[in-house]
């Protein structure tokens, strides 16, 4: 039998063939959660069990942190006596963006991961089957051991050829939202392939697994190969690391060729996500925020290449640039590659790791009128904490380049 | 006739001499506005005048900046517009606090200040008569382009000796909370002179002058010397420089004389500024939170005093140690000295400049029942967002000391 990425992770947990399509009960390496709807995983929880947790979590504060409101601090307090208490991990504000706090210390090849905020797919970067649920599904989790899932059939994503200067991994997320839509993969396991993957770091397969859910995905999948080990490596886990890939001819409900050199650098409008259009057609939009940072774009390959564009430049005094890095670690190390430095010096206002601005609770709300252009993965109206606001999405390059000129501007007209 | 250095900046400003007690119009260099009570100050300003301001605004968003709401965001584009339509300066979230801003690019020795936040006193470290008023006194000040005040009498609190090693100028503030109490010095102009003043930075008037609104007093004034003329040239302000002190045989009205040398670190404890402790009758006491920054602790040598404790410890793995520069200006300055760098290495989590986790809006409300330890001026019930937390009053070497331990920490016993 020849297997997708995601039917072979399954068979593997699960200690027996399984294919796409198939009902199954799997028991989940652990629960990710966070500050954001964790209080209502432990509500539910509570009403299903009055024992300790069978599935290990790990939680997170980065909606809410440092808090803004003091019902915000107290739900942190509890949510860490329930990390401990289950013999779980309890991770404080400031530590990052639960995903990548679970790239960074957690995430295995062939793991099975649950969590409770959609964007827990980016662990698929990795090869594992890593998908978001409802708060009652984690909480069911939590308290069987257990989840049941159909095996979903598998899109396999050919990425070829070199990204051309200005375009990065990011354009290939928008590029696959104008081609299939929001709802084009929904329930479906997206494999990521290609002769591209040769260049495509960890950071971008983060970011395009990332954002795989855009499209209804329940998982964005790579390979787990030495990409993956020397990451795994950087943050000392090289044990947790085994090769992962599918098999040859194995079943395909659709396969997509990319070729990579001809994409262009994409804007996705408001209100939605697969609001696709090429910069040409939104050139010299007037923007009062830049920002850049979270899950999908937060990581330092993102911090650096805008800091690259920043450096020596003064961002348009009508702007505000907000980066948020992804994580305390990513900070660190933009601060000794000096990517902070340059990204202060032209003015750009750094926050506390987390979520930040994405998510529309504090330290970004836009103004009434307001555009924002933002390197996030969603764009929906009100949510970055106003409906009467505009939130355009793009790399961190297109996001960088504009910031100096407060337009929308095309990374690849002022790079040399 | 012989002058206090209050009488001497009247005097010079109306172009008459002018003694405490008499009641003067005056009319101010510039006034200070923040996002705070801003737009508070613009409604009643346009209920008193349907012109332009007769005075200067400078305003800065500091409170909620990055915003948290869509209606602090709302506001601070009408505070952009305000400042521009009337000849004055606006600065965006993550310039700074406005004292420090001020400090920064606008106060001249000999100025008279008007701010509508009561810590505008800062300013009294470079020679100039700065005080805080409420929104409808601005407002006034700026519809008419005066303001009366009856000129204070003074205090002179004569600084001699040296501090002792984990002893900071903010512990000569708390000093003097414990002798005069919140009180003691209403509506009093405080001169500070002495011996001391030899090695008191910038950094530590300014310390000084802040805090000294929290003794009731009106201003809190340093001479101009060429420690004052230092800084300005720092900021490419030499030209503002001129040199202002009070006359010897002044007519004060109390003179209090402290030797720096007998000091020790100090603690206000909550629930008021004026319960001060020996760090001795609360080393031991839990904390969850430190907060190293404000108008009060969060320059450059604040910053680094902190991080040369931290660096190379990591602090206690329950408290959230929470830092925020001042100023945008001193954040680069932090980066480039390395104090960031420690500071993020021992587990801080930096904010964006701004007044932060002080004024209990955002960026780090305390949960129930939780202890901070700050280097704020305040520690009011409910100052930092909840009223049934509390708050501690430190130096940041304190502060920094205490963060490693979990607990109030006497600094003297760890330094080396």
């Amino acid at each position: 039998m020849k297997f997708t990425l995601t039917e072979k992770i399954f068979s593997q947990r699960l200690g027996r063939n399984v294919v796409a399509g198939e009902s199954i009960l799997v028991s989940p390496n652990r629960c990710l959660m966070t500050d954001g709807n964790g209080p209502l995983v432990v509500k539910k929880f509570k009403e299903l069990s009055d024992g300790i947790a069978k599935v290990k979590p790990v939680i997170v504060v980065d909606h809410h942190g440092p808090s803004p409101r003091m019902e915000y601090s107290n739900e942190a307090v509890e949510l860490k006596k329930f990390a401990e208490s289950n013999g779980g991990w309890f991770f404080k504000a400031g530590t990052g963006i639960c995903h990548q706090v679970h790239a960074e210390k957690f995430v295995c090849p062939g793991d099975v991961v649950l969590g409770s905020d959609s964007h827990t797919v980016l662990a698929g970067a990795f090869g594992a089957f890593a998908t978001g649920m409802g708060a009652t599904d984690i909480a069911a989790a939590l308290a069987t051991g257990q989840t049941w899932m159909v095996v979903p059939s598998s899109i396999r994503v050919h990425l070829n050829g070199e990204l051309p200067l200005g375009v990065t991994s990011k354009d290939i997320n928008l590029h696959l939202l104008r081609l299939l839509g929001n709802s084009g993969a929904t329930y479906k396991a997206i494999e990521y392939t290609g002769s591209a993957l040769r260049y495509l770091t960890m950071s971008d397969r983060m970011t395009i697994s990332n954002m795989s859910v855009e499209l209804g995905a329940k998982v964005g999948l790579f390979e787990a190969d030495e990409v993956t080990f020397e990451y795994l490596k950087h943050f000392g886990r090289e044990d947790s690391f085994r090769p992962m890939c599918s098999d040859p001819n194995a079943n395909y409900e659709r396969e997509i060729f990319i070729d990579c050199s001809q994409l262009e650098p994409l804007i996705a409008k408001p209100h939605s996500v697969e609001n696709i259009m090429d910069i040409s057609d939104v050139i010299g939009t007037e923007i009062h925020q830049v920002y850049i940072g979270t899950c999908t774009n937060g990581r330092l390959e993102d911090l650096e290449q805008a800091a690259s564009i920043l450096d020596g430049n003064t961002i348009h005094p009508d702007v505000r640039l907000i980066v948020t890095p992804a994580s305390h670690a990513v900070y660190q190390a933009a601060l000794k590659s000096g990517a902070i430095e340059k990204l202060v010096g032209a003015g750009a206002v750094i926050t506390s790791p987390g979520c930040g601005a994405c998510v529309g609770i504090h330290m970004g709300v836009l103004a009434d009128g307001e555009n924002c252009l933002s390197t996030q993965n969603r764009n929906f109206k009100g949510r970055m904490g106003n409906p009467d606001s505009s939130i355009y999405l793009s790399s961190p390059i297109t996001a960088a380049v504009s910031a100096i000129y407060g337009k929308i501007t095309d990374p690849r007209e002022v790079r040399t």
